[in-house]
C-alpha cells in the first residue's frame, strides 16, 4: 500500500526547502533541481506539486507572508493598552530574531528576483502598507494621535520607517539588534502619540 | 596607427553598460558575456579592463555611489537656509526621478546579488548612514533641533525613513511620486526643526 500523503504539508516542506536554497545560494541558486534536492524529493516528485519554478516561488513567498500575517493578527487579537500592540506588531514586522531575520531575506531576495519576471509576479506586495494605513487609523480612531498630524502623509512616513529599518534589520544585524529596533518605535510612537 | 584610448572613459562606458544590463536582465543576467555585448566590445578587451566578473561589478557599484555622493557634495557647498539645504540632500538620496531611479535599481540588485557573495563585497556599503549622521549632527551643533531628541536614535529614524522611501519610491513610483516625497521629508523636519 502506497504511503499517504498530506499534500498540503508536503507544498510546505517544499516551500521551507526552497527558503533554505534561497538563504543558502541566493535566488540564482533557487533552481528547480536544487529545491528538490534540499527537499529530499526526486525531480519528478517535485514536479507534481509545481509543474513550474515560478509556481513554486510564488508559493514559497505567499507562504512567508502569511506567516508573517498570522503572527501580526494574534497580536492585534490580544488585549493590550494600544502603545504597547503597536509596538508588539511594529517589532513583529522588522526582523529581530534568526527566524524572521531569515523570512525577510528571502522576502528582499524576492523582490529584487521579481522585479525582472513582472509577468509572473505583478501582483505581489507584503501588505504593510495596508498593515500601517490600520495602525494609524486605529490610533486616529480612538484619538489617540497628535492632532496636528496629517494621516496620509503620516502612514507614508511610517511604512517607510518599517522598511527601511527592516531592510537595516537584515544587513546589519549586529549594529541594530532588538533592543536599538525597539527603542526606534518607541521613540517614533512618542512623537506622534497624545 | 592604433587609436589612442582613454582607459578612465572604457572603464566607465564598461561600467554603464554592466548598469543597463543589470537593469534590463537582473543580476542574474549580469555575465561577462552580456556586459561586453551592450558596451560594443569584445570578450578580450573586456578582460583587459576587468578580469573577473566580480572586479567589473564592484567598480560599476562604486562609480553608482560616486556620482550620488558627488551630487550630494554639491548641494551642501551651496549657500542655502540649513532646512532647504537638508531637504536637498534627502531629495538626492531617495531617487525621485528616472535617472536616479535606475541608479537605486542597480544598487538593489547589487545589494541582494552581495549577500551571497561576502567574500568580495564584504565592505560595501552605500554610506548613507554616515550623510545622515552628518546631517543630524549639523543641525544639531547649529542648534536647530528640538532640544529633546534623541540624537543618536533620530539618526538611525532618519536612516530608515531614507531607505524606506527609497526602496518604495523604487517600487511604486507612480503611488510615490516626487511631490509625495517631498511632502514626507518636510513634514519630517517639521516634526524634528525647532
Amino acid at each position: 500500500m502506497p504511503k499517504k500523503v498530506n499534500h498540503q504539508q508536503r507544498r510546505q516542506t517544499i516551500a521551507k526547502a526552497t527558503w533554505q536554497v534561497i538563504l543558502k545560494k541566493g535566488m540564482e541558486g533557487a533552481t528547480v533541481r536544487n529545491i528538490a534536492k534540499e527537499a529530499g524529493l526526486s525531480l519528478g516528485a517535485l514536479r507534481y506539486y509545481f509543474s513550474t519554478q515560478e509556481q513554486l516561488i510564488l508559493y514559497a513567498m505567499r507562504l512567508v507572508k502569511e506567516r508573517a500575517a498570522d503572527r501580526i493578527v494574534h497580536i492585534a487579537d490580544q488585549e493590550l493598552p494600544p502603545k504597547d500592540k503597536v509596538l508588539r506588531i511594529l517589532m513583529e514586522i522588522v526582523p529581530a530574531n534568526k527566524e524572521t531575520r531569515a523570512e525577510m531575506e528571502v522576502w528582499f531576495a524576492f523582490v529584487a528576483y521579481a522585479r525582472n519576471k513582472k509577468e509572473f509576479f505583478m501582483e505581489e506586495n507584503d501588505g504593510i502598507y495596508t498593515a500601517v494605513q490600520r495602525i494609524i487609523g486605529c490610533l486616529a480612531d480612538q484619538r489617540l494621535l497628535q492632532p496636528s498630524l496629517d494621516i496620509d502623509i503620516e502612514c507614508e512616513k511610517l511604512y517607510a520607517l518599517v522598511d527601511g529599518m527592516a531592510l537595516h534589520a537584515l544587513l546589519e544585524p549586529e549594529r541594530l539588534d532588538k533592543a536599538r529596533i525597539e527603542k526606534v518605535f518607541i521613540d517614533y510612537l512618542d512623537s506622534v502619540l497624545l
